[in-house]
C-alpha cells in the first residue's frame, strides 16, 4: 500500500477500508511512515472527518499498536470511567472507592494535567507515598483484591496514541472527534473493561466549549464502544463552572473525602453519583442507574466508600494519616482571600480562566518538565444562579509563589460575571446517552 | 509567530494576513519549520482554500526566497510563456523564436519533463550541444543579444518552490489551485518579466482534466499576475489529444522545425500561433492578438522565424546541422507501424495513456535518476473528428527498447475511442482571460 494514495482518498472525502487504516497506523507506530506523511494525514482527517466505521477501525489499530490487559480471570464487571477533563473534576477519587464497594472491579489508567484541566495522576500522587506506577501484575492483584485501582498509562498500552498524540498537539489538528475517540477509546479499550462510563464535559472550562460538540464526540465514543462490545452510557456534563468547589491537587483529595464522608457538595455530588450509579448498573448491581445512585449514597452513608477509599490508598502505598487528619498536611506559604468588587447574581465563570489561575498558582504544568506543587490551588465559593454580595468572600488562593497573587486575585475577580437579574442555576447533567 | 497558531487558523477558514504567509514560507525555507508541520499547513491550503490576496502573498513569499533577476537594462519588453503541460506540447520550441523575431525579448525559464508530460528542457538537450545551463551573466547576454534564452531553474530562482513542491509530492498536495499558483508564478515572476502568456491546458493529457478547474487555475494565475503589475493573457487550450502529432523529445523539436520552415499542423498552428501572437501584442509590437497572430505567419513565410531558431540554439551551443539535415540525427534501434484495428471516426483519445507509451519507450522518466532516449516517442497520425479506416496507419513507435514494443503497440491501440457517428472536431482555444 501507498501512503500518499491513502492521504489522497481521505483527501478526497472517500471512506478508508479497514485495511488502509490498520496500514497508516502501523506504519506510523513502526517508523515505516514518516512524519510529514502522517500529519498531512491527519489534517485530512480533521478536515474531511471519518464515519463510525473508520473511527472503530481506527481505534482498533491504536489499540493493537499494544498489548490489551486481560483481566477475564479475574470476577465481576470490569467498567471504568472516563471524563474528557474539566475543572475541579475529581470524580474518579470519589467513584472508584462507591464503586469497588458496590462489588464492581474498576481498571482505571488515567492521564495527568493538560493545559487548564487537571489530571487524577496528579491528584492522587499529592498524597505522600502513593504510586500511580505498578506493573500488570500489581494492577491485576490490586483490582481482585481491592476492587480497584488507580495508574498511570504504561507503554505497552496504545503507543501509536502517545505518537500520534504528540504529532497532532503540534500540527493543529487536536480538536477532531474520531482523532480523540481513537485516542480515549484506544486506552480504554486497552484496560480490559467489560463497559465504560463517560462524562463528556461542555461549557467555558472543557475542551468542547459547545454542546452540539460534546454530543457528536459523546455519539462517536458510545458507537465505538459499542462496536467494541463494551456496554456503555455517556453522560455531557456541564463545565461552566467548577465542578466542586476546591481546584489543586490536594484540595481536590480533599473535597473528595469530604463527598466520601457525606458532604454534599453541589455539583459534584450530583454528577459524581451519576457516574457511580451508571457504573453500578453497568456492572449488574443496580437495575437502573438511579438504583445505582441509590446504591452509592447508601455506601457513603455507611462509611463504605470512605474505608474502600484509604484501602486503595494504603494499596497502592499512600499515607492515610493524610486522609484521616488532613491538618497535619503541608500548608502553602502564602494564601489570599479574594471578595467580591460588587454585587449580584452570579451569570457566568470563566471556568477556563480559573483552570489557568490554578495552573499559575502551581497546580499545573506550562511545559511538560515542570513540577506540580500540589498544595496550590483555590477554594471557589459561588456557583451560578447564587446571589453574591459586594465584599462577601468569593475565593482563597493558596500558593508558594508571592509575586503572582496580586494579578491572579485580579484575573479571578474577572472571571467572574453577575447580573442585576435573577439567573437560572444551570442543568448539570444536560443528557443521557447509551 | 506560532506555526500551530496558522495553521489552525487556515484550518478553520479563515485569511492568513501577509505577515503570517511570509513567516510560514520563509521559516520553512530556512529549515525553521519542520516538515511534518507545513504539511498540515499544505493539506489545511488543499483543502480550505486561499483566497486571491492570500495566494498573491503566497506566491511574493515564494518569490522573495530567492534572487528576482532585473532585466530592467535591457531594452524592450521582456514577455514569457508558460504551459500547464500537455503531450506533444512543444510551442516553446516555435513560438520564442517568433516573438524573438519580432523583437520580443523571451527570458523562458522551463522545466523538466513530469509523468505524462514532456519537458522544454529535455526536447532542448535532445539537440546534440545544447547548454540549459547557463549564468546569469550568459542568460542576460543571449537574451540582450539574440532577443532569447531558454534555461533550467536555477537554485536562487524561487528555492521555496523546490522544496515545497518536494513536499507536496510526497502528502498528497499536488492538485491545489494556490500551491499551484504559487510554484508556477514565483517561479516566472523571478525572471524579470513585464509580461506573460499563460496556456491552461485541459483535457485527458492535461493536469486539469474539466474546464472548470482549468478556468479556476488560469484565474487565479491572471489574478496573481496583477498583483504583481505584470500583463498577463490566459489561454484555456485543448489537451484531449496530442498537440502535434510527435510525442518525444528529439520529435517534437523535429515537428517544431517543420512548422518553422512553414508547414501546417493541425492543433499545433492554431494553438502556437495564438500564444505567439498574445506575447507579441503584450510586447507591444502589434496592437491586437490577432495582428501579432498575423505577424507570426509573415515571420515564418520569411525564414526570419526559423532563422532566429537557429541563431538561439547556436547561441547556447547547440549542433544546428542536425536541424538542417534532420536525416543525420540517430535513429532508434526498433520502429513499429500501428495499424487501426477497425473503422470508425475518432472520438476520444486518452492523451494521458499516450504520454505514458511515449515514457515507456524511453522519452520519460520513471524515477527522478532516469535518463532520458532523446530518440523515443511516438509518431501519432489521426486526430479526434478524423474517419479511419480498418488496417490504416495510426502510429510509429520508436524505442531502443524490444520488449516493450508489443505491450506499447497493444496500449495504443486501447487509447483510441472511434465512434460509428461522426464526430465534431473539439475547440482548440476554449477560453481567453485577460
Amino acid at each position: 500500500m501507498n501512503p500518499v494514495e491513502i492521504i489522497i482518498k481521505k483527501r478526497n472525502k472517500s471512506e478508508l477500508t479497514d485495511d488502509q487504516i490498520n496500514f497508516m497506523i502501523s506504519s506510523y507506530t513502526q517508523g515505516k511512515i514518516p512524519d510529514y506523511q502522517f500529519s498531512a494525514f491527519l489534517m485530512a482527517v480533521f478536515l474531511n472527518g471519518m464515519s463510525t466505521v473508520e473511527t472503530a477501525a481506527l481505534t482498533g489499530a491504536m489499540l493493537h499498536s499494544g498489548n490489551i490487559i486481560d483481566l477475564s480471570k479475574i470476577k465481576g464487571m470490569k467498567i471504568d470511567k472516563h471524563s474528557t477533563g474539566g475543572v475541579s473534576d475529581n470524580t474518579s477519587l470519589v467513584l472508584a472507592p462507591i464503586a469497588a464497594a458496590a462489588g464492581i472491579k474498576v481498571p482505571m489508567i488515567s492521564g495527568r494535567g493538560l493545559g487548564h484541566t487537571g489530571g487524577t495522576l496528579d491528584k492522587l500522587e499529592s498524597i505522600p507515598g502513593f504510586s500511580t506506577d505498578l506493573n500488570l501484575k500489581d494492577y491485576k492483584y490490586n483490582i481482585r483484591k481491592h476492587g480497584a485501582v488507580l495508574i498511570g498509562q504504561t507503554k505497552d498500552i496504545a503507543p501509536a496514541d502517545k505518537l500520534i498524540y504528540a504529532l497532532r498537539d503540534v500540527t493543529g489538528t487536536v480538536e477532531s472527534i474520531p482523532l480523540i475517540t481513537g485516542s480515549i477509546m484506544s486506552k480504554k479499550l486497552a484496560e480490559g473493561i467489560d463497559g465504560l462510563v463517560l462524562d463528556v464535559k461542555t461549557g467555558s472550562g472543557a475542551f468542547m466549549k459547545n454542546i452540539r460538540d460534546a454530543k457528536l464526540l459523546a455519539e462517536s465514543l458510545t458507537e465505538t464502544a459499542k462496536k467494541f462490545n463494551k456496554k456503555v452510557i455517556a453522560f455531557i456534563t456541564d463545565m461552566n463552572q467548577p465542578l466542586g468547589n476546591y481546584i489543586g491537587n490536594w484540595l481536590e483529595v480533599l473535597e473528595a473525602v469530604k463527598m466520601l464522608k457525606g458532604e454534599y457538595i453541589y455539583g459534584m455530588y450530583e454528577v459524581t453519583l451519576n457516574l457511580s450509579g451508571a457504573m453500578i448498573y453497568l456492572g449488574k448491581k443496580a437495575s437502573s442507574i438511579e438504583e445505582g445512585i441509590e446504591k452509592s449514597k447508601q455506601l457513603i452513608e455507611k462509611g463504605k466508600a470512605f474505608d474502600k477509599f484509604l484501602e486503595i490508598v494504603k494499596a497502592q502505598g499512600g499515607n492515610i494519616t493524610y486522609l484521616t487528619k488532613p491538618e497535619k498536611y503541608p500548608k502553602s506559604k502564602y494564601s489570599e482571600k479574594v471578595y467580591a468588587s460588587k454585587s449580584g447574581y452570579m451569570k457566568a465563570i470563566d471556568n477556563y480562566q480559573l483552570g489557568m489561575i490554578s495552573l499559575e498558582l502551581g497546580a499545573g504544568r506550562k511545559t511538560k518538565e515542570d513540577k506540580i506543587d500540589p498544595k496550590a490551588g483555590i477554594i471557589f465559593y459561588p456557583s451560578i444562579g447564587q446571589k453574591i454580595k459586594k465584599g462577601e468572600l468569593v475565593a482563597e488562593l493558596f500558593t508558594d509563589k508571592k509575586n503572582v497573587l496580586d494579578e491572579m486575585n485580579k484575573k479571578l475577580l474577572e472571571s467572574i460575571t453577575t447580573s442585576k437579574e435573577k439567573v437560572r442555576r444551570p442543568k448539570l447533567i444536560k443528557k443521557i446517552l447509551r
